[in-house]
């Protein structure tokens, strides 16, 4: 038995994908893997600024939770890819929508972000 | 002018949505306001564990991002209403979404969480 109060933050449907698509990097992930398979070296070019080991760190955790799969192809030098799952294919419209609000809602202050760099 | 790089995140409109749906409160506050307009007292009875501190200042910053409005109703005692705006009710269908989401491929994880309460 657990108390309806605990229970009620950790177990809400919402909060839990909230986890998921809440990081900055893990975001950038799946961005990236909606438009198709990725190899490592891809995913680091694009995401800017990430480090190796972050990297690999975040997409072994996103491979723990389900969310894409590490594919090795026996090729020399074998070749890694990373795609999404049906558990992460799922996430791609919420994606998609939380881009959609930016873009009509949020221009401004990021067209502000751009200016002070 | 600025570098693309450090533009590329920054003014990604994933990523500034993110910003908005990703704090605990935060969801939970949208999601009640969703439900129509609550007042201070209905929102932190809701919102079991958080302190009123907490709460003004997350309903404060949710103001100052123009997702909410509050508004003031002479009556005695003045009664404070918080409702969410155009740009916070764009945000319910995202936030719905991930419910969906949650609901359908988190299930498995919440029970775990809630059973280790």
């Amino acid at each position: 038995m657990h108390s309806a109060e605990t229970a009620q933050s950790d177990v809400c449907p919402v909060l839990a994908t909230a986890r998921i698509v809440s990081g900055k990097w893990t975001l950038l992930v799946l961005r990236d893997l909606a438009l198709g398979p990725c190899r490592f070296g891809e995913l680091e070019r694009s995401l800017t600024g990430i480090s190796p080991r972050t990297l690999s760190l975040r997409l072994r955790s996103l491979e723990e939770e389900g969310v894409l799969e590490r594919r090795v192809y026996a090729e020399a030098p074998p070749r890694v890819e990373y795609r999404l799952t049906g558990k992460g294919e799922a996430l791609v419209p919420i994606i998609e929508a939380m881009r959609v609000y930016g873009d009509e809602w949020l221009a401004e202050q990021r067209r502000r972000l751009a200016t002070a760099v």
